[in-house]
């Protein structure tokens, strides 16, 4: 049995790993070699909180288990501890045996920035050069951080409901040496790539909003109810995902699907245009959305990813269990 | 975090506090204050496996978490390795951090037997002298051990399908100084308490065989399509459970209530009788029975009782997670 503590995970994975460990499960999950499991997911009565778990099994890279932990919304104010707490678990699909146990908090950060990171990569435009930020909280700025390696950026923009908070993409920007501009909503025409990545339940990004040939990955919206973007928009662009049956009940596409504006046969899976199954973006004036709902098997990818790359340097906790 | 490595629950775990920790529960999910999360269990496609988990909260006990694990069909013929194998995970109910990991598999079957033990000490009549076993497969030998420490029994009798295994009951009866019979399936009228224990899919015994004033432990049942009494024979019985959603579903009382003879408000929860809020057993000639399906909170409560112990007992090992 493996052990890899939760502050370890800083030093050991990369955003090049998470990437990858992501979009070769997007591929597994859309060849029906990986598939996840039911979502267990509970309000329990204590704490406010909401825990659960979400398993899957990716029957080509081996890897079983799940994401146990959630949201426990008091952490911060009353202990100092973040709310999101998460524990990755593994076993071996061999013989049962739990294998691994992971810190799962910044994998979890990690993974959704892979997410979209991958949904750049093979759907926005290679001449992409503005990228716009809708949502500026501790989220954004590892979203922003992937997806800038993605293609070849030279200017940031962003819009937050909270504006004060815009200096955390800024910072972001300039660690990268681009130069960074706050805009309303109507700005973010001039981006090439959008990433939306808010807790907001209403639709914040509209038509006018976007211009054609733009790449826009939804990532805030997860639970039923959320929603970052208008029906209409989402119904104008080529839809893709993580899991389509997650899209349409907990994704950004639940409204455009709930108004009979699209229906579940024309969302794609993004693991399809990885594996050429799908040839992606049509033309240069399309606009792609990537509804990144978030599937245990990101999870377990990014850390079985990890217990490699922790073996390798000799830091995992070995316990005779 | 704490570690508890299924090596060491053999020596620390005791069949008391299992009884005590399983009737506490029990009684708990009764009064409203612990509640089991739905089940995964998913056949994976990779070695036959049965594979999910099992989370429950408990909220008097602060008791949150989940068994997972499973069935690989073939471990013991390929790696000589038993075929069930589970783990089981609790977590700080207060900040959703891991707390514990503990072997699950010797207490899978310790809370197995705990169950039908503590039905036993809750609706047996207090002068059963006779305890009857349907199965004698290595879980018949915990439910026996267990169940003989309930009442002053003064013989065994046991039924199995392949009668060579029946040495197994008579091997736990000697132990404790009592003389074994082998008995047709008619002979169990001669028992105050009868354990089923096997994985029959279909009904073994049937009111014929049964003497009024018997109490049932039906244990095997766990499945859709299983089943060990006669739906008839259930339908006379006064029938309690661990949860009576189960119950109807996949436990014993899913022929009973599919056929119309009884309704799920005919069936009461064990833990009721525990709180004083059922009065149990009516009389000394009702037969009563326990639909012992088994449940997620059984496994978390003889984890969390386990950890008490091997961190009294200076075993627990303690990782800085």
């Amino acid at each position: 049995m493996l052990i890899v503590p939760e502050r370890e995970i800083a030093d050991l994975m990369t955003r090049e790993a998470a990437f990858s460990a992501v979009e070769q499960v997007f591929a597994s999950m859309a060849a029906g070699d990986a598939y996840n499991f039911p979502v267990v997911r509970e309000a329990i009565g204590h704490e406010d909180a909401l825990y659960g778990f979400k398993g899957g099994f990716d029957r080509a890279g081996l890897t079983l288990g799940l994401k146990a932990g959630g949201y426990w919304p008091h952490n911060l104010e009353k202990r100092g501890m973040i709310n999101h707490q998460s524990t990755v678990f593994l076993f071996d699909p061999d013989t049962g045996k739990a294998k691994a146990m992971v810190g799962g908090n910044l994998l979890t950060a990690l993974r959704t920035a892979a997410a979209s990171s991958v949904s750049i990569r093979h759907l926005a435009r290679e001449d992409a050069k503005v990228i716009g930020m809708v949502g500026a909280g501790h989220q954004a700025t590892f979203q922003l951080r992937a997806a800038l390696e993605q293609r070849d950026f030279d200017k940031v923009i962003g819009w937050n409901l909270h504006p004060e908070m815009l200096p955390n993409l800024e910072k972001v920007a300039a660690e990268a040496g681009l130069p960074f501009e706050a805009v309303e909503l109507e700005g973010m025409r001039a981006a090439d790539v959008i990433i939306s990545i808010t807790s907001s339940f209403d639709a914040i990004l509209m038509e006018e909003h976007v211009a054609p040939g733009t790449h826009i990955a939804c990532m805030g919206t997860d639970t039923k109810g959320k929603q970052e973007v208008a029906p209409a928009l989402l119904a104008k662009a080529a839809v893709f995902t993580d899991e389509v049956s997650q899209s349409v009940s907990i994704g950004e596409a639940q409204h455009a699907v709930a108004q009979g504006l699209i229906r579940e046969a024309d969302i794609a899976q993004l693991g399809a245009v990885i594996n050429g199954a799908h040839p992606g973006r049509r033309s240069a004036e399309e606009i792609t959305l990537f509804d990144g709902t978030g599937v245990g098997l990101q999870d377990l990818a990014v850390a079985a990813a990890v217990v490699d790359l922790a073996v390798e340097k000799g830091i995992a906790i070995e316990v005779d269990f």
